[in-house]
Protein backbone atom coordinates (compact mmCIF):
# COMPACT_ATOMS: atom_id res chain seq x y z
CA UNK A 1 0.00 0.00 0.00
CA UNK A 2 1.25 3.36 -1.15
CA UNK A 3 1.87 5.92 1.84
CA UNK A 4 3.02 9.70 1.41
CA UNK A 5 4.91 11.39 4.08
CA UNK A 6 7.11 15.14 4.31
CA UNK A 7 10.24 14.82 5.16
CA UNK A 8 12.35 18.01 7.28
CA UNK A 9 15.74 17.77 7.43
CA UNK A 10 19.05 19.44 8.37
CA UNK A 11 20.88 18.49 5.17
CA UNK A 12 24.74 19.27 6.77
CA UNK A 13 25.90 16.15 7.17
CA UNK A 14 24.27 14.02 3.93
CA UNK A 15 25.57 13.92 0.16
CA UNK A 16 22.17 15.29 -0.74
CA UNK A 17 19.01 13.59 -0.93
CA UNK A 18 19.85 10.87 -3.21
CA UNK A 19 21.36 7.27 -2.38
CA UNK A 20 25.21 7.52 -2.99
CA UNK A 21 27.39 4.51 -3.17
CA UNK A 22 30.20 6.73 -0.58
CA UNK A 23 28.58 8.83 1.99
CA UNK A 24 24.91 9.18 3.34
CA UNK A 25 21.96 10.06 1.84
CA UNK A 26 18.84 11.19 3.21
CA UNK A 27 17.20 8.99 1.37
CA UNK A 28 19.46 5.90 2.39
CA UNK A 29 18.68 7.10 6.36
CA UNK A 30 14.66 7.27 5.48
CA UNK A 31 15.04 3.62 3.84
CA UNK A 32 17.43 2.02 6.34
CA UNK A 33 14.53 3.64 9.30
CA UNK A 34 11.72 2.52 7.44
CA UNK A 35 13.29 -0.73 6.65
CA UNK A 36 13.89 -1.20 10.03
CA UNK A 37 10.51 -0.71 11.84
CA UNK A 38 8.57 -2.38 9.08
CA UNK A 39 10.69 -5.62 8.74
CA UNK A 40 10.91 -5.06 5.00
CA UNK A 41 13.01 -3.64 1.73
CA UNK A 42 11.87 0.30 1.98
CA UNK A 43 12.45 2.11 -1.44
CA UNK A 44 11.79 6.20 -0.75
CA UNK A 45 10.77 7.84 -3.74
CA UNK A 46 11.14 11.83 -2.91
CA UNK A 47 9.63 14.76 -4.88
CA UNK A 48 13.26 15.33 -6.55
CA UNK A 49 16.89 15.52 -5.33
CA UNK A 50 18.32 17.96 -3.25
CA UNK A 51 21.88 18.63 -3.31
CA UNK A 52 24.75 18.14 -0.53
CA UNK A 53 24.21 20.39 2.23
CA UNK A 54 20.71 21.65 1.45
CA UNK A 55 17.54 21.87 3.55
CA UNK A 56 13.62 20.62 3.66
CA UNK A 57 11.02 21.67 5.87
CA UNK A 58 8.32 19.81 3.46
CA UNK A 59 10.08 17.76 1.04
CA UNK A 60 6.82 15.22 -0.41
CA UNK A 61 7.81 11.46 -0.13
CA UNK A 62 6.52 7.66 -0.99
CA UNK A 63 7.07 4.99 0.13
CA UNK A 64 5.25 1.59 0.15
CA UNK A 65 4.21 -0.27 3.22
CA UNK A 66 2.29 -2.85 4.70
CA UNK A 67 -1.63 -2.22 4.66
CA UNK A 68 -1.53 -3.19 8.29
CA UNK A 69 0.69 -0.60 9.86
CA UNK A 70 -0.56 1.91 12.74
CA UNK A 71 0.31 4.65 11.16
CA UNK A 72 0.72 6.70 13.93
CA UNK A 73 3.56 4.17 15.64
CA UNK A 74 4.87 3.67 12.51
CA UNK A 75 5.71 7.57 12.25
CA UNK A 76 6.93 7.68 15.77
CA UNK A 77 9.05 4.99 15.70
CA UNK A 78 10.72 5.59 12.08
CA UNK A 79 11.47 9.33 13.95
CA UNK A 80 12.76 7.80 17.10
CA UNK A 81 15.53 5.42 14.40
CA UNK A 82 16.16 8.36 12.32
CA UNK A 83 19.16 10.60 13.42
CA UNK A 84 18.03 14.21 15.15
CA UNK A 85 18.37 15.68 11.74
CA UNK A 86 16.16 13.64 9.66
CA UNK A 87 12.33 13.68 10.74
CA UNK A 88 9.05 12.40 8.66
CA UNK A 89 5.45 13.74 9.56
CA UNK A 90 2.04 13.70 8.06
CA UNK A 91 2.78 10.01 7.03
CA UNK A 92 -0.87 8.94 5.54
CA UNK A 93 -2.21 6.44 2.86
CA UNK A 94 -2.17 7.80 -0.75
CA UNK A 95 -3.19 6.14 -4.07
CA UNK A 96 -1.74 3.51 -5.68
CA UNK A 97 -0.63 6.17 -8.72
CA UNK A 98 0.18 8.65 -6.34
CA UNK A 99 4.42 9.57 -7.22
CA UNK A 100 5.96 12.03 -5.43
CA UNK A 101 7.62 13.13 -8.46
CA UNK A 102 5.25 13.66 -11.34
CA UNK A 103 2.44 14.11 -8.83
CA UNK A 104 4.09 17.32 -7.13
CA UNK A 105 2.63 20.40 -9.34
CA UNK A 106 5.01 23.22 -7.81
CA UNK A 107 8.19 23.04 -5.68
CA UNK A 108 8.94 26.39 -3.50
CA UNK A 109 12.53 27.15 -2.28
CA UNK A 110 13.52 30.09 -0.03
CA UNK A 111 17.31 31.25 -0.03
CA UNK A 112 18.72 32.35 3.08
CA UNK A 113 21.20 35.16 3.07
CA UNK A 114 22.52 36.78 6.56
CA UNK A 115 23.69 40.24 6.23
CA UNK A 116 26.47 39.75 9.37
CA UNK A 117 27.88 36.99 11.10
CA UNK A 118 24.88 35.23 12.95
CA UNK A 119 25.08 32.45 15.14
CA UNK A 120 21.49 31.54 15.39
CA UNK A 121 21.14 30.69 11.64
CA UNK A 122 25.04 29.64 11.00
CA UNK A 123 24.89 26.69 8.95
CA UNK A 124 21.50 27.49 7.71
CA UNK A 125 22.16 30.92 5.79
CA UNK A 126 24.79 32.04 3.61
CA UNK A 127 26.71 34.87 5.55
CA UNK A 128 27.13 37.64 2.95
CA UNK A 129 28.21 41.36 3.28
CA UNK A 130 29.73 42.55 0.15
CA UNK A 131 27.68 46.36 -0.28
CA UNK A 132 24.68 45.60 -2.53
CA UNK A 133 22.53 47.30 -4.84
CA UNK A 134 18.88 46.44 -2.56
CA UNK A 135 16.33 48.22 -4.76
CA UNK A 136 18.58 46.51 -8.38
CA UNK A 137 18.20 43.37 -6.36
CA UNK A 138 14.07 43.04 -5.80
CA UNK A 139 13.61 44.53 -9.23
CA UNK A 140 15.82 41.51 -10.92
CA UNK A 141 14.37 38.91 -8.63
CA UNK A 142 11.04 39.85 -9.66
CA UNK A 143 12.58 39.71 -13.99
CA UNK A 144 12.25 35.60 -13.07
CA UNK A 145 8.49 35.51 -13.21
CA UNK A 146 7.16 33.66 -15.88
CA UNK A 147 7.90 30.81 -18.34
CA UNK A 148 11.56 30.82 -19.82
CA UNK A 149 14.34 28.41 -20.76
CA UNK A 150 16.74 28.39 -17.82
CA UNK A 151 19.38 26.82 -19.62
CA UNK A 152 21.53 29.93 -18.32
CA UNK A 153 20.65 28.91 -14.72
CA UNK A 154 21.54 24.79 -15.62
CA UNK A 155 24.90 23.22 -14.23
CA UNK A 156 25.94 20.41 -16.18
CA UNK A 157 24.76 17.17 -14.90
CA UNK A 158 21.40 17.92 -15.21
CA UNK A 159 18.99 14.75 -16.27
CA UNK A 160 15.80 16.95 -17.47
CA UNK A 161 14.81 16.83 -20.53
CA UNK A 162 13.79 20.53 -21.17
CA UNK A 163 15.09 23.24 -19.30
CA UNK A 164 11.64 25.02 -19.45
CA UNK A 165 10.31 26.44 -15.86
CA UNK A 166 7.50 28.33 -15.12
CA UNK A 167 8.14 30.19 -12.17
CA UNK A 168 5.05 31.49 -10.44
CA UNK A 169 6.22 33.24 -7.45
CA UNK A 170 10.05 35.32 -7.24
CA UNK A 171 10.66 37.55 -4.67
CA UNK A 172 13.43 39.12 -2.35
CA UNK A 173 12.02 40.19 1.50
CA UNK A 174 14.28 41.65 4.24
CA UNK A 175 13.65 39.89 7.97
CA UNK A 176 15.44 41.78 10.17
CA UNK A 177 19.27 41.07 9.19
CA UNK A 178 18.39 38.40 6.56
CA UNK A 179 17.46 38.25 3.25
CA UNK A 180 15.19 35.72 2.19
CA UNK A 181 14.87 34.90 -1.56
CA UNK A 182 11.61 33.06 -2.17
CA UNK A 183 11.22 31.22 -5.49
CA UNK A 184 8.29 28.71 -6.51
CA UNK A 185 8.28 26.86 -9.87
CA UNK A 186 6.25 23.77 -11.48
CA UNK A 187 9.96 22.41 -11.85
CA UNK A 188 13.65 23.66 -11.30
CA UNK A 189 16.47 22.80 -13.77
CA UNK A 190 19.60 21.53 -11.86
CA UNK A 191 21.20 24.03 -9.36
CA UNK A 192 19.17 26.70 -10.50
CA UNK A 193 18.53 28.54 -7.45
CA UNK A 194 21.57 28.64 -6.19
CA UNK A 195 22.70 29.47 -9.38
CA UNK A 196 19.84 32.21 -9.63
CA UNK A 197 21.13 33.85 -6.21
CA UNK A 198 24.84 33.76 -7.13
CA UNK A 199 23.64 35.65 -9.97
CA UNK A 200 21.60 38.01 -8.38
CA UNK A 201 24.08 38.60 -5.77
CA UNK A 202 27.04 39.40 -8.86
CA UNK A 203 24.43 41.75 -10.44
CA UNK A 204 23.57 43.61 -7.23
CA UNK A 205 27.41 43.92 -5.79
CA UNK A 206 28.38 45.34 -9.70
CA UNK A 207 30.64 42.10 -10.27
CA UNK A 208 28.57 41.04 -12.96
CA UNK A 209 27.22 42.81 -16.13
CA UNK A 210 24.03 42.59 -17.16
CA UNK A 211 20.69 41.52 -16.23
CA UNK A 212 18.49 38.34 -15.70
CA UNK A 213 16.55 38.78 -18.53
CA UNK A 214 19.32 39.23 -20.70
CA UNK A 215 21.04 36.21 -19.02
CA UNK A 216 18.01 34.09 -19.60
CA UNK A 217 17.63 35.03 -23.19
CA UNK A 218 21.24 33.84 -23.87
CA UNK A 219 20.94 30.41 -22.93
CA UNK A 220 24.53 30.23 -21.93
CA UNK A 221 25.46 29.31 -18.43
CA UNK A 222 29.14 31.50 -18.69
CA UNK A 223 26.85 34.74 -18.46
CA UNK A 224 25.52 33.70 -15.32
CA UNK A 225 27.02 33.90 -11.91
CA UNK A 226 28.51 31.49 -9.52
CA UNK A 227 26.57 28.88 -7.59
CA UNK A 228 25.65 30.31 -4.07
CA UNK A 229 26.34 28.08 -1.03
CA UNK A 230 24.40 25.09 -0.35
CA UNK A 231 23.81 25.90 3.40
CA UNK A 232 21.29 28.96 2.34
CA UNK A 233 18.95 26.86 0.70
CA UNK A 234 15.52 25.36 1.96
CA UNK A 235 13.11 23.05 0.16
CA UNK A 236 10.19 24.65 2.18
CA UNK A 237 7.15 22.81 0.60
CA UNK A 238 6.24 20.54 -2.66
CA UNK A 239 2.70 21.08 -3.63
CA UNK A 240 -0.04 17.84 -4.26
CA UNK A 241 -2.97 18.60 -5.37
CA UNK A 242 -5.43 16.26 -3.56
CA UNK A 243 -3.27 15.45 -0.49
CA UNK A 244 -4.20 16.99 2.81
CA UNK A 245 -1.05 18.41 4.17
CA UNK B 1 36.24 55.15 26.69
CA UNK B 2 32.81 53.24 26.88
CA UNK B 3 31.34 51.38 24.32
CA UNK B 4 28.39 49.66 23.42
CA UNK B 5 27.55 46.26 21.48
CA UNK B 6 24.89 43.68 20.61
CA UNK B 7 25.94 40.05 21.30
CA UNK B 8 24.36 37.05 19.57
CA UNK B 9 25.21 33.74 20.23
CA UNK B 10 24.09 30.08 20.48
CA UNK B 11 24.58 28.92 24.02
CA UNK B 12 24.81 25.24 23.20
CA UNK B 13 28.11 24.84 23.95
CA UNK B 14 28.92 27.42 26.65
CA UNK B 15 28.02 27.46 30.60
CA UNK B 16 26.13 30.57 30.19
CA UNK B 17 27.16 33.73 30.12
CA UNK B 18 28.86 34.40 33.28
CA UNK B 19 32.71 33.34 33.65
CA UNK B 20 33.09 30.57 35.43
CA UNK B 21 35.94 28.57 37.35
CA UNK B 22 35.47 25.49 35.20
CA UNK B 23 33.89 25.34 31.58
CA UNK B 24 34.08 28.24 29.10
CA UNK B 25 31.17 30.99 28.95
CA UNK B 26 29.75 33.43 26.76
CA UNK B 27 31.55 36.89 28.38
CA UNK B 28 35.12 34.32 28.86
CA UNK B 29 35.21 33.84 24.87
CA UNK B 30 34.14 38.04 24.21
CA UNK B 31 36.90 39.29 26.99
CA UNK B 32 39.37 37.19 25.30
CA UNK B 33 38.49 38.32 21.99
CA UNK B 34 38.43 42.24 22.52
CA UNK B 35 41.65 41.44 24.76
CA UNK B 36 43.20 40.08 21.61
CA UNK B 37 42.08 42.73 19.32
CA UNK B 38 43.15 45.58 21.16
CA UNK B 39 46.04 43.97 23.33
CA UNK B 40 44.47 45.05 26.75
CA UNK B 41 42.57 43.24 29.38
CA UNK B 42 39.16 43.76 28.69
CA UNK B 43 36.34 43.51 31.08
CA UNK B 44 32.69 42.97 28.95
CA UNK B 45 29.48 43.75 31.03
CA UNK B 46 26.43 42.07 29.90
CA UNK B 47 23.16 43.05 30.59
CA UNK B 48 22.22 40.03 32.22
CA UNK B 49 23.27 36.30 33.08
CA UNK B 50 21.89 33.79 30.81
CA UNK B 51 22.11 30.14 31.97
CA UNK B 52 23.63 27.10 30.35
CA UNK B 53 22.49 26.23 27.19
CA UNK B 54 20.35 29.42 26.73
CA UNK B 55 20.74 31.48 23.68
CA UNK B 56 20.47 35.43 22.61
CA UNK B 57 19.80 37.50 19.76
CA UNK B 58 20.25 40.77 20.74
CA UNK B 59 21.99 40.70 24.44
CA UNK B 60 23.35 44.08 25.59
CA UNK B 61 26.69 44.52 26.64
CA UNK B 62 29.22 47.62 27.59
CA UNK B 63 32.87 47.66 27.23
CA UNK B 64 35.82 49.66 27.86
CA UNK B 65 37.59 50.28 25.32
CA UNK B 66 40.91 52.97 23.86
CA UNK B 67 39.08 55.98 22.48
CA UNK B 68 41.04 55.58 19.60
CA UNK B 69 40.02 52.36 18.28
CA UNK B 70 38.45 51.87 14.57
CA UNK B 71 34.94 50.25 15.19
CA UNK B 72 34.00 48.85 11.96
CA UNK B 73 37.26 46.85 11.94
CA UNK B 74 37.21 46.47 15.79
CA UNK B 75 33.99 44.71 15.16
CA UNK B 76 35.23 42.91 12.27
CA UNK B 77 38.52 41.72 13.83
CA UNK B 78 36.17 40.55 17.26
CA UNK B 79 34.12 38.82 15.02
CA UNK B 80 37.28 36.90 13.62
CA UNK B 81 38.33 35.46 16.37
CA UNK B 82 35.12 34.65 18.25
CA UNK B 83 34.27 31.04 17.28
CA UNK B 84 31.45 30.60 14.70
CA UNK B 85 28.75 30.33 17.58
CA UNK B 86 28.83 33.84 18.87
CA UNK B 87 28.92 37.07 17.29
CA UNK B 88 29.00 40.71 18.20
CA UNK B 89 27.24 43.60 16.27
CA UNK B 90 26.54 47.44 16.84
CA UNK B 91 29.59 48.52 18.41
CA UNK B 92 29.45 52.25 19.55
CA UNK B 93 30.65 54.45 21.94
CA UNK B 94 28.18 55.72 24.59
CA UNK B 95 28.49 58.11 28.02
CA UNK B 96 30.55 56.72 30.37
CA UNK B 97 27.87 56.28 33.16
CA UNK B 98 26.35 53.64 30.49
CA UNK B 99 25.96 50.34 32.16
CA UNK B 100 24.69 47.27 30.33
CA UNK B 101 22.94 46.08 33.46
CA UNK B 102 21.68 49.38 35.15
CA UNK B 103 20.71 51.41 32.48
CA UNK B 104 18.29 48.54 30.66
CA UNK B 105 14.91 49.39 31.50
CA UNK B 106 13.60 46.04 29.47
CA UNK B 107 14.62 42.21 28.91
CA UNK B 108 12.28 40.38 26.06
CA UNK B 109 12.51 36.58 26.10
CA UNK B 110 10.85 33.97 23.77
CA UNK B 111 10.71 30.18 24.74
CA UNK B 112 10.08 27.54 21.34
CA UNK B 113 8.55 25.07 21.61
CA UNK B 114 8.30 21.94 18.64
CA UNK B 115 5.03 20.11 18.48
CA UNK B 116 7.00 17.54 16.40
CA UNK B 117 10.02 16.60 16.14
CA UNK B 118 11.93 19.08 13.62
CA UNK B 119 15.15 19.62 12.80
CA UNK B 120 15.61 22.62 11.65
CA UNK B 121 15.44 23.93 14.72
CA UNK B 122 16.96 20.89 16.74
CA UNK B 123 18.78 22.47 19.72
CA UNK B 124 16.85 25.91 19.36
CA UNK B 125 13.73 24.45 20.77
CA UNK B 126 11.87 22.29 23.20
CA UNK B 127 10.28 19.25 21.53
CA UNK B 128 7.25 18.77 23.93
CA UNK B 129 4.66 16.46 22.45
CA UNK B 130 1.67 16.53 25.21
CA UNK B 131 -1.62 16.81 24.47
CA UNK B 132 -2.37 20.56 25.51
CA UNK B 133 -5.45 22.57 26.07
CA UNK B 134 -3.88 25.32 24.16
CA UNK B 135 -6.90 28.19 24.92
CA UNK B 136 -6.42 27.57 28.81
CA UNK B 137 -2.82 27.98 27.73
CA UNK B 138 -2.87 31.01 26.39
CA UNK B 139 -5.35 32.45 29.01
CA UNK B 140 -2.59 31.76 31.46
CA UNK B 141 0.61 32.90 29.97
CA UNK B 142 -2.33 36.25 30.18
CA UNK B 143 -2.49 36.48 33.41
CA UNK B 144 1.52 37.19 33.81
CA UNK B 145 0.80 40.43 32.73
CA UNK B 146 1.50 43.71 35.55
CA UNK B 147 3.11 43.85 38.36
CA UNK B 148 3.77 41.02 40.76
CA UNK B 149 6.06 39.14 43.57
CA UNK B 150 7.50 36.10 41.22
CA UNK B 151 9.16 34.10 44.79
CA UNK B 152 7.31 31.09 43.30
CA UNK B 153 8.81 31.27 40.27
CA UNK B 154 12.29 31.91 41.69
CA UNK B 155 15.04 29.49 41.19
CA UNK B 156 17.64 28.84 44.42
CA UNK B 157 20.47 30.68 43.78
CA UNK B 158 19.34 33.74 42.85
CA UNK B 159 21.43 36.84 44.00
CA UNK B 160 18.15 39.31 43.38
CA UNK B 161 17.35 41.09 46.46
CA UNK B 162 13.48 41.46 45.29
CA UNK B 163 11.12 38.78 43.76
CA UNK B 164 9.26 42.13 42.33
CA UNK B 165 8.89 42.45 38.11
CA UNK B 166 6.70 43.98 36.03
CA UNK B 167 5.93 41.91 32.96
CA UNK B 168 4.35 43.95 30.43
CA UNK B 169 3.86 41.14 27.63
CA UNK B 170 3.09 38.13 28.08
CA UNK B 171 1.80 35.32 25.07
CA UNK B 172 1.55 32.74 23.41
CA UNK B 173 1.32 32.10 19.48
CA UNK B 174 1.46 29.91 17.23
CA UNK B 175 4.18 29.66 14.23
CA UNK B 176 3.76 26.68 12.09
CA UNK B 177 4.46 23.70 13.99
CA UNK B 178 5.89 25.74 16.88
CA UNK B 179 4.62 27.79 19.76
CA UNK B 180 6.24 30.39 21.14
CA UNK B 181 5.67 32.20 24.40
CA UNK B 182 7.11 35.97 24.37
CA UNK B 183 7.72 37.94 27.80
CA UNK B 184 8.91 41.46 28.23
CA UNK B 185 9.80 42.62 31.84
CA UNK B 186 11.69 45.31 33.11
CA UNK B 187 13.85 42.19 34.94
CA UNK B 188 13.17 38.71 35.80
CA UNK B 189 14.02 36.38 39.23
CA UNK B 190 16.51 33.77 38.64
CA UNK B 191 15.48 31.02 35.42
CA UNK B 192 11.97 32.48 35.91
CA UNK B 193 10.87 32.19 31.81
CA UNK B 194 11.94 29.07 32.43
CA UNK B 195 10.39 27.81 35.35
CA UNK B 196 6.94 29.67 33.71
CA UNK B 197 7.30 27.52 31.04
CA UNK B 198 7.38 24.45 32.59
CA UNK B 199 4.59 25.04 34.73
CA UNK B 200 2.33 26.54 31.78
CA UNK B 201 2.60 23.46 30.14
CA UNK B 202 2.11 21.61 33.00
CA UNK B 203 -1.34 23.10 33.55
CA UNK B 204 -2.09 22.63 29.97
CA UNK B 205 -1.83 18.97 29.97
CA UNK B 206 -3.35 18.70 33.24
CA UNK B 207 -0.32 17.59 35.14
CA UNK B 208 -0.70 20.53 37.25
CA UNK B 209 -3.64 21.23 39.75
CA UNK B 210 -3.79 25.14 40.28
CA UNK B 211 -3.53 28.63 38.00
CA UNK B 212 -0.63 30.86 37.38
CA UNK B 213 -2.39 33.76 39.30
CA UNK B 214 -2.84 31.21 42.76
CA UNK B 215 1.11 30.06 42.00
CA UNK B 216 2.12 33.60 41.69
CA UNK B 217 0.62 35.01 45.15
CA UNK B 218 1.57 31.66 46.80
CA UNK B 219 5.08 32.82 46.60
CA UNK B 220 5.82 29.04 47.08
CA UNK B 221 8.43 27.39 44.37
CA UNK B 222 7.24 24.03 45.38
CA UNK B 223 3.79 24.83 43.98
CA UNK B 224 5.03 25.72 40.35
CA UNK B 225 6.10 23.27 37.65
CA UNK B 226 9.38 22.25 36.82
CA UNK B 227 12.17 24.44 35.05
CA UNK B 228 11.46 23.64 30.86
CA UNK B 229 15.14 23.12 28.96
CA UNK B 230 17.62 25.59 28.35
CA UNK B 231 17.38 24.68 25.05
CA UNK B 232 14.14 26.26 24.04
CA UNK B 233 14.99 29.92 25.27
CA UNK B 234 16.63 32.76 23.65
CA UNK B 235 17.59 36.39 25.38
CA UNK B 236 15.52 38.22 22.10
CA UNK B 237 15.93 41.86 22.92
CA UNK B 238 17.43 44.05 25.68
CA UNK B 239 16.00 47.90 25.69
CA UNK B 240 18.41 50.91 26.31
CA UNK B 241 16.36 54.56 26.06
CA UNK B 242 18.92 56.30 24.18
CA UNK B 243 20.80 53.73 22.95
CA UNK B 244 20.53 53.96 18.79
CA UNK B 245 20.38 49.99 18.06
Amino acid sequence: MRYFCRVEYDGTAYHGWQRQPNGMSIQQALEEAFGLVTRQECAIVGSGRTDAGVHARRQGAHVDLPAAIDICACERSVNGVLPPDIAVFDLQPVADDFHARYSATERRYSYYIDRRKSPLSAGRAWCMTYAIDWDLLRREAASLYGTHDFAAFCASGSDLDSPVCTVRLAELEQRGNQWVFSIWANRFVYKMVRTVVGTLVDIGRGALDGRIQTIVASRDRTRAGPTAPACGLVLEDVIYPGVSA
